[in-house]
């Protein structure tokens, strides 16, 4: 009843790890994960299961680990286990909840896999997840590497259940009667992965019903064309010339690029230069030297003969620019991400921000603090200066440099990141669309 | 209330054409259409329109042929119209009444572009045409070639209205008031469009409401991505050693190809090999010299130090394989093709087979008669060989020889193409899904 030699075909197929190597299983407790389980367990290879408990739904979140606790015992093999203050830690990381859980997990995972020697870490991934991924970046706006979807192998990751879609690991637990714990929230965590598992794969499975083999193949193709592309940049790489802490790229390269753009935003992209800024630079090629450009961390100067990239230090001039198909700008310091939602009850916190998406003029900028900045506090009727905001709140004149401003197309001051919102900018009666803000604090050294 | 300044803004930047030239108009009729024709009146560009007459739909044809000619009357520029007997062409061609009208459409447009001196022919697709088509290619499955959707410009054929959405373009007609005919055939004619259109982009908007604009920044990177390709695989082609009718290609080459399996089937793709066939070919690579593998038109052996290619002549041997992404096996001679339907009443012609889709075994193979084949000819109960059958047509030794059979994974014959099915894989109560062969005589020289 169990996909055995399927599984083990396609574990070699992939090259996912070699029989005699040790992996670590992530089971939640899910049907997903516990199949996974049962299958490494029949195929005989050599595994220990892994289980995050993030204590955030009460006794339900105790009998998940209890259950795989159970399982682990049955299947005769190790088990590591471990109970999170997530609520804490994405209070203190100033991140979400769902944030906060995946970067707790995956430090975790990681941790355990090197301490106990294992060869890599296996996700109850499949096929169903894949297509639905594929579908979430090309809504959120994508290039050729969103449309690779999930892969069998990314480093120390493995998706084992990818030959398998969803349907298919319905059909197989019940055959098999195996037994599994429901996620209560699983159905109100992830409302865009949501909408289309219910309400658009169903019609596109009327027009295709081997949805799940079709995007597989696709995706199969596009990670092969990212491959070339990957290869070509490296390449390319090499033209940099080093000088000190300047990297020039030699004008004459930058022109002969075929195609232009994307190979000079692939250039760029370690330094910070988003998409907007690269077709910027590409139609000052041809204009007098000086022409300037700011990432969150660079500086580009055009010159006679090369474009000169070099670091720069925050400062009050820095503007970064946030386009509507940006996921975050991440500056030495601070990130601040954004990303679409739907109407609703904005959460009391400070650190985000809903805006209605109708009023906004992308692109957006962030900048620091500039003599004349006002806005109207969230909740007040007139307007008040930004300085003076700083000053009630007893910011030092370090603190305030170092404060962003989310500012409008238009020249408003949309919010004072991470501190207040803009009367004039919230959620109302009248929103449809919401663009949720967010603001955070980076790690030191990023 | 007409967007006059966007709509000169988009031929611009992409260089559709320059204002001096004179553009042929495709004009049905319909909304898309007339508000293209009103824009180009509008901006004062130099132009022509042309309406086709497919005479598929009575009264109602010729209905849409005098509006776009009084149209044209108003405009005061010079109008082209032309009739055609459709059904006699598709049923003279053995093609799909919409393929003929499609073929029809395109050959006399070039005709006319070429005889009036006209730069290039306008079509009015939109931005939320190419969404579809993004989503048809990638449930049909499709490589990178299948991602950039609908260009702007493509050879000839310019579409100018690409800077705006169904929706804008619904909003602008009913603002100005403009008139437009409907075509009732529009929610039959295109099954997988319309269930697209219907059911799953209002879903799809919902998670962002700038669907069509982010699709069309992924298109323009996927034509980025897709030209680094084609500029990678043309100096590749450059490896090719011409020897007489033999191309050889040596496999130190095609062993340092990365990624392989993309560059090889790029370099192949114009001798018509699949992509089923390559991963075959990469998987002897390091076999003894002197397996073969068949393409429609060409041999390809593996010597010792190179892959040898030579054109075929057809043969009894040859086999084609039909998988279930692909669209088509195109032979010397003969068209196979296949796309999936639903379930309905077959139409009763030869050159079309409906078969029920849980019954095919895939990969399917294309080949000619051999010593012992029998089937069951649909509505009969028995089995008949098919030399007998061929007898019964009257057909010659030479005409039975070029008589493609579709033979099921299982070693059953499918469809003597273009005569008859086999009664076991016609479509009945039970079928869920449907899968429709459609055979074709290709025009001389192809």
């Amino acid at each position: 009843m169990l996909p055995l030699s399927a599984f083990r075909k396609f574990i070699a197929d992939k090259q996912l790890f070699s029989p005699e190597e040790r992996v670590l299983l992530a089971v939640s407790g899910g049907r997903d994960s516990v199949l996974m389980a049962r299958l490494f367990h029949a195929a005989g290879y050599n595994f220990s299961i892994i289980h995050c408990n993030f204590g955030l739904r009460g006794a339900e979140s105790e009998r998940d680990e209890a259950f795989v606790c159970r399982l682990a015992a049955e299947l005769g093999v190790p088990f590591l286990s471990r109970k999170f203050d997530t609520r804490a830690y994405a209070k203190e990381k100033q991140l979400s909840i769902q944030m906060a859980a995946r970067e707790l997990r995956y430090q975790w995972f990681e941790e355990q896999r090197v301490e106990g020697g294992f060869a890599c870490i296996a996700l109850a991934q499949h096929q169903t997840d894949l297509v639905e991924t594929v579908l979430i970046n090309q809504l959120r706006g994508t290039g050729i590497s969103g449309m690779h979807g999930i892969r069998s192998k990314n480093g120390k990751l493995i998706r084992p259940l990818l030959f398998l879609t969803a349907a298919g690991i319905h059909e197989i637990a019940r055959s098999c009667g195996m037994g599994w714990v429901e996620d209560s929230s699983n159905a109100s965590t992830d409302y865009q992965r949501n909408k289309i598992r219910q309400e658009v794969l169903p019609v596109l499975r009327q027009i295709n019903p081997s949805l799940e083999a079709t995007f597989s193949d696709n995706a199969a193709r596009m990670e092969q064309a990212e491959r070339l592309l990957g290869n070509t940049v490296a390449a390319l790489r090499k033209s940099f010339i080093h000088d000190g802490p300047l990297q020039k790229l030699p004008l004459e390269l930058v022109r002969s690029l075929d195609p232009q753009e994307l190979l000079l935003f692939e250039l760029l992209r370690p330094f910070g230069f988003h998409a907007e800024a690269v077709t910027r630079i590409i139609s000052v090629l041809d204009a007098p030297s000086g022409r300037q450009f700011f990432s969150s961390g660079h500086r580009l100067i055009k010159d006679r003969n090369h474009l000169v990239i070099e670091p720069v230090q925050i400062a009050g001039t820095t503007t970064w620019i946030l386009q509507p198909d940006d996921e975050a700008v991440i500056a030495t310091g601070w990130t601040v991400s954004q990303h679409a939602g739907l109407p609703g009850q904005p959460p009391d916190e400070q650190h985000v921000a809903w805006c209605d998406r109708d009023k906004l003029v992308y692109p957006l900028t962030l900048r620091f603090w500039q003599q004349g900045d006002r806005f109207r506090p969230l909740g007040m009727k007139g307007f008040k200066k930004v300085s003076d905001f700083f000053v009630d709140r007893k910011l030092s004149l370090a603190e305030k440099e170092r404060v962003p401003l989310l500012v409008n197309g238009n020249g408003d001051i949309v919010w004072v990141a991470g501190m207040r919102l803009d009367d004039r900018y919230k959620v109302g009666p009248g929103t449809e669309k919401v663009i949720i803000f967010e603001f955070k604090i980076n790690p030191v050294g990023r």
